[in-house]
């Protein structure tokens, strides 16, 4: 057997023949294809980031604080900041909210227990589910009379009365389609089930006006958990940091699964620095969902069939080939994402000049692509 | 049920009951218990380190190099200078060696799998090992004749063919023995299981002169890997920096379980600039040794039993009541680590100051603390 054939034999079952998640991460002049935040961090934190760093660096012969706790209270001020008091014991972390959803499923799922979520939604839900040894059930959206990709708490409840999930995961603003679920279904799919609830609002901050979160539901409800990051609105995506907050005795079982420092010293610095200037760093929240709303416009203008969305991207269908699409967008220096929902793309939401030049690659584009019946 | 038991009933099952690891961080005047470089990072590194971040900052609004390719170079270049040439392909890193090691149980774990380790070896092995669902096999050191904590290619073997384990760790230089390994035990073990074999080297830059690494055994053996960590010799403990060296196949097959994007950006920059200074950030390397071989001699001299090290810690037995004799040293400001075997303490090698103090403290106990035979 040659080397790769030994490493195969030793794989986990389950995970032979799986290739490896990867938006692929390609150098073009417009990447609309990560949901990053396009606006680079402002000097004033870059210099903030800096002294913190500068400040920490001759100590990194020590460990990290393990409970980072001027990150925590740094984070539930800025929750708490929405009108919903949070404490710092409600509050946990890890390197990207990836991580932090880990810590979850390897606390809450495991091998002989179930997770559900309604597809199409994070693409990671399934992936980091199946590495922890929990079987995924992929439950369905879509709500007659409205969007196929809407959910409504009666669809809901049923699937989870159905699969008796140990874990359900909700995704509000949902990634791909951008929508936001409704509170009345989160508390439905809560009532309807013994298991955890996680409500995952990583897009939460670019919500249209009214959309409440599920951090107002949390009080007396151990078993919901709401997840953040500081990936998409706060302009971290490098920085890799994700938060979910829930009640301390939840917090305090994920302790029995992380790795101890999970969190380097320079993390949790460049973090802290970050949110101390929470203002500045959500300063262009406003110009992103403006570039959304434009994308969504524009693109329906076209002929085209965008989702409604409450994040800081947009679905849009009605292409003949998506993959080919995609690819010609590519060639025009336009990186999208094929999330694989057929005659569907989903664009992020950029700088008005990035948002200029995708629409203008892509209406040169739909007179030979534009076609399928969404 | 109050919030603590609706938690407890959603755990997995086999987490029930469990305490979260944690070597106590207390805030002393001589803190020797984790095993930590003792001197702070070189100013001329900070500077670097400081400037890599400023470099980055700005940039954080994007997502890092998901395949840490600088990183990986900077890794493979610095192995490298121990002789046996290392590629970039062969270079896996992560949060910390705990997770490089998580990623390992993860992809050749699992469910039915079974893990062996020869206790008492480093404590998040097991712990690691159950994370994944993963059985865990506690292996005996022990070589008559020689000493307790000893173990040859006989003993090895036995043991791998009786419980015939899907993955073998060995720790060279051990933790908590400071026991290095001969190669032909690590060679045995390897032919005498078709599984995994992890070689756990974080102690290795402060092995006695003619300690061999297992990366000399790389090459031809894709089923073995060699893990390291920039936290003891490179002082970066807070940088959390692990990563391991194998054949590219088998790094490859990690792809498939890690978080993407896990390690930030400036982690990755602030690692890389330790590499950059490798000469310096290891100049303590020869001091701490002395400190260590100080230690033998001196607590021998005290009547006690040191275990002969090739580490950065002393491990030695001799106490009549090694929890008692910690709370003691605790008072005086010195603490070291119970591990957890009886009549023994492990204590790390740090500056002379702090082994004067060390050694002070014990000597004051020894009159009323030892007595029981080791």
């Amino acid at each position: 057997m040659d080397a790769r054939e030994q490493v195969e034999d030793m794989l986990r079952p389950d995970l032979r023949g799986r290739t490896a998640y990867g938006a692929p991460q390609l150098d073009v002049p417009v990447a609309l294809n990560t949901n990053e935040n396009s606006y680079p961090v402002p000097h004033v934190v870059v210099v903030a980031m800096t002294r913190a760093v500068e400040a920490v660096a001759s100590g990194l012969n020590r460990y990290p604080d393990r409970e980072f706790t001027a990150l925590r209270e740094g984070l539930a001020a800025f929750l708490s900041r929405s009108g919903t008091a949070v404490d710092a014991a409600q509050v946990w972390a890890g390197n990207g909210s990836n991580e932090v959803l880990l810590h979850l499923l390897q606390a809450f799922g495991g091998p002989g227990r179930t997770a559900l979520g309604f597809t199409p939604a994070y693409s990671m839900h399934p992936i980091i589910t199946t590495t922890t040894g929990t079987a995924w059930v992929d439950g369905m959206r879509g709500v007659a009379g409205r969007g196929a990709f809407d959910l409504d708490a009666g669809a809901a409840v049923a699937q989870v009365r159905e699969h008796r999930p140990d874990v359900v995961f909700l995704c509000s603003p949902n990634n791909p389609t951008g929508t936001a679920l409704g509170l009345d279904v989160v508390e439905a799919v809560h009532d309807a089930t013994d298991g955890l609830v996680v409500v995952d609002e990583a897009y939460a901050e670019f919500a249209r006006p009214g959309t409440p979160s599920a951090l107002t539901l949390l009080a007396g409800r151990p078993r919901m958990v709401v997840t953040r990051t500081m990936s998409k609105a706060f302009a971290l995506a490098g920085g890799r940091l994700g938060y979910l907050a829930a009640d301390p005795a939840l917090t305090d079982a994920l302790r029995l699964v992380r790795m101890p420092y999970h969190l380097s010293s320079v993390t949790q610095a460049v973090a802290l620095a970050a949110l101390a200037h929470a203002d500045l760093m959500l300063e262009t929240v406003g110009v992103v969902k403006d570039q959304r709303d434009r994308i969504v416009e524009a693109v329906a203008a076209l002929g085209l069939d965008p989702v409604p969305s409450d994040a800081n991207f947009v679905l849009f269908g009605g292409l003949a080939d998506a993959p080919g699409t995609w690819r010609a967008l590519l060639e025009r220096g336009v990186l999208v994402r094929d999330v694989g929902i057929p005659h569907y793309l989903r664009v992020t939401a950029g700088t008005p000049e990035e948002t200029t030049a995708f629409l203008d690659a892509l209406a040169a584009l739909v007179p030979t692509h534009a076609g399928a019946v969404p």
